[in-house]
């Protein structure tokens, strides 16, 4: 049987694999926003017959939200029947003014292509497509059957999917997950991540008066939900320890056994480049940790929005009848969002200043994932990167939650492998997204290779 | 010389005067938007013409912003010279959805008049301007020489005023200033104003990183401003107490007199009503002091206005770049703007996490005002309120500040009558502001009256 060597072949199809590239990240499919289902549904339709015309055939499942993109390789009975999955779906652009770059008009520039979901998930889902593709052009068979799964609700926590990966459970037998939707821990360092954080993500709005009030004329004798808020969520963590001050938030943590944590401390990080990269006076964290331990294997507390009263030019003095946080927590193995949400709600309540009117939604939530570094997966993954990178790849674990990972241990009782292609500097939900094309082409090398690893010979 | 009666002249008139007001409160003249600058020289001319068609010669005095309408009557030398002083210019709108009607579009309703600026403070200089009207239309000599200054500017603190102040007092030998821009206690309970409170506004922004970074990769090991906003607003006051935490922030304050204390304690007021009205679940402010207290003779610290990341439906997981509030004391007599932002500034800087960058702006700064209860005009007051509503007055202290009325002791060395006509439920500053009918009626009454006891004859 023929192998398929990709080198020559990408050098050969880049352009037309960016062109691909820049006509997927074009589409806004932006799944929290509403008004954005008429992208999200012409990016599927886009990312169907893109499947379809390399061989895989592929179709929409409507779930209730955004459809899901499903295709599949021609099945052999003797062949191992891989899931790779993926997102189409992005994240908002706000703050648009800080954008150098319309967010959906793709630009090329030194290596790098620039635009919301150019690295978050549309470049590294499209190198696994475009592996596939080398297959189908060059008429080599492939040595996996391939079940693509590409989701278009990731970005708001996947509330749909569920039922479409119990159909594939009924439709096909998966020996694993391939995912590309983590990162790496710089350019030219491939890894893999055998660790993702879950997360538990909430609103709250408190309410004072019923109306907002002028802050001289009833300013002193009235509450001020503003300032609650502040009371309220300076009391979930220690500025000085950084240590969150939820009771209980902390006991059910697992372990982590000293074997990572030797790994960890062998990955190359500098604090300093760090913290230059971000323009930090200073970094902070949780006392006794590194910083990547703070992002890997440490639950965090953040607040991702504040809203309340005047925001505009100049003064208004209004006592706010209304605040509202975005607050989120990120969760290790042992902790769950539900769980969390219990610690948390309950807390609130207890420090809730009587004047003071509460609601608290769970916005988002999401298991953490550990795949134990002695799983033969782990294996696999590690050369293919090498074979992909031409580089010795490292084990890290990721700070962020990609909670499909779990619902597929569950529904389809496999482990998935996570080979991030993502940068730190990508600025992944952040203005200026980009991906580095390096990071394109060593994807696909690695996506081909790891098919030969994982499938039949 | 004939004396102007005006209890049937008003009923007359009324339609005529509804009609003018309507008018004045459908200008869109938010001072604080510079988008509106074009209603507010609308409004302006609108004015002046208005006050030259009642034998007020006006005209607009420019000031480098919006321009100040200044109307004089015929001047007559052996009688006495007062000073009018309003503002045609409002508060900002927002939010505009919790608006029943439209705020530009004045509607009538139960014997009220609601509309943005129908109380604050178009309907009560309204009153003024008509009890001049009706001593032009029956050719009542004027018992005193009068001098209307409507600027444009109260609502972002006057910036541009004193100059034209300046000038006025080269001009003219003002004996008093009258001003109805502050609140009665309640529907029927006329109210002279003896003190006014201070302010000092500022934004304060936060900055953590140079972009926001993804709350899952980088969350744990990098600073959030919103969170250190949190930590440093909830250090400057005390949740439990009351108490405002900023060191020195009491040190300068003067004490009030035992006669006004008990003077206040007799002004009729309900907490029970007072929390009722507002929807609140409880009254919340400084220990050891009432309601009326703490509204009128202490300072106060509150947060005017959050903003920071995500704010709009759905969950996006970052840690915002940058993290801002809008914040005010209403200051007593003893302190100043300028000590109080030395305090906040030197406090928040020793609170300010290593890791943050802090830049505070002052928006907004006015001393506080205090009129001797023994003051002759007290007495004039008291006797022209009476005569207007046919009911005893009280004295009380306003919450809010009226800066101008500093500038008015300092630059024309007079003291000035507070005779407001507002009532503590019209919404200034928020929306579905209201303007009582009753009021603007006695309101021109107890002017007309007024005009009388403080000028000659």
């Amino acid at each position: 049987m023929n192998r398929l060597h990709p080198d020559s072949l990408i050098e050969q199809q880049k352009d037309e694999i960016l062109q691909g590239l820049i006509e997927f990240v074009r589409f806004p499919s932006i799944s929290t926003d509403p008004e954005h289902r008429p992208p999200l549904r012409a990016c599927a339709d886009w990312l169907r017959d893109r499947l379809t015309s390399i061989g895989i055939e592929a179709e929409l499942r409507e779930t209730g939200g955004h459809p899901a993109v499903v295709g599949r390789s021609e099945m052999h009975a003797d062949r191992p029947t891989l899931l790779i999955y993926g997102h189409y779906d992005v994240q908002p652009v706000d703050p648009l003014a800080l954008w150098n770059t319309d967010p959906f008009e793709p630009v090329l520039r030194d290596g790098r292509l620039f635009g919301r979901g150019a690295s978050d998930n549309k470049g590294q889902i499209w190198a696994h497509i475009q592996a596939a593709r080398l297959f189908h052009m060059t008429g080599t068979p492939l040595p996996a059957n391939l079940v693509f799964l590409i989701e278009g609700e990731e970005e708001i926590g996947s509330p749909h999917l569920t039922p479409v990966v119990e159909a594939l459970a009924k439709e096909y037998q998966f020996t694993s997950v391939i995912v590309s939707d983590t990162g790496m821990p710089g350019p030219g360092q491939p890894a893999l991540t055998n660790g993702l954080r879950g997360l538990a993500y909430f609103e709250v709005v408190l309410t004072g008066a019923n109306t907002d009030l002028h802050s001289g004329i009833f300013g002193g004798a009235v509450p001020n939900p503003a300032q609650a808020l502040t009371h309220m969520l300076a009391a979930c963590k220690d500025p000085q320890t950084g240590r969150i001050l939820i009771p209980g938030f902390y006991d059910d943590i697992e372990p982590v056994s000293e074997k990572e944590r030797v790994s960890i401390a062998g990955v190359p990080f500098s604090d300093k480049a760090f913290q230059e990269q971000l323009g930090l006076a200073a970094l902070e964290g949780e006392e006794g940790f590194s910083s990547l331990e703070r992002r890997w294997i440490r639950p965090t507390f953040d607040i991702n929005g504040l809203t309340s009263g005047f925001q505009g030019e100049g003064a208004k003095t209004v006592i706010p009848a209304e605040a509202r946080c975005k607050v989120s927590m990120r969760l290790v193995p042992g902790q769950d969002p539900d769980g969390v949400e219990i610690l948390f709600r309950s807390f609130l309540e207890s420090i809730r200043p009587p004047s003071i009117q509460m609601e608290i939604s769970v916005i988002h939530g999401a298991r953490p994932y550990h795949l134990d570094i002695d799983h033969p997966l782990v294996e696999a993954g590690l050369q293919a990167l090498k074979a992909g990178f031409g580089v010795e790849p490292v084990i890290i674990r990721e700070g962020g939650s990609v909670p499909i990972v779990q619902t597929f241990k569950q529904v389809l009782g496999t482990e998935t492998l996570l080979l991030g292609l993502g940068l730190p500097d990508d600025r992944c939900h952040a203005p200026n997204e980009k991906f580095e094309l390096d990071n394109l082409w060593a994807g696909i090398r690695t996506s081909v290779d790891l098919l030969y690893r994982l499938g039949q010979g």
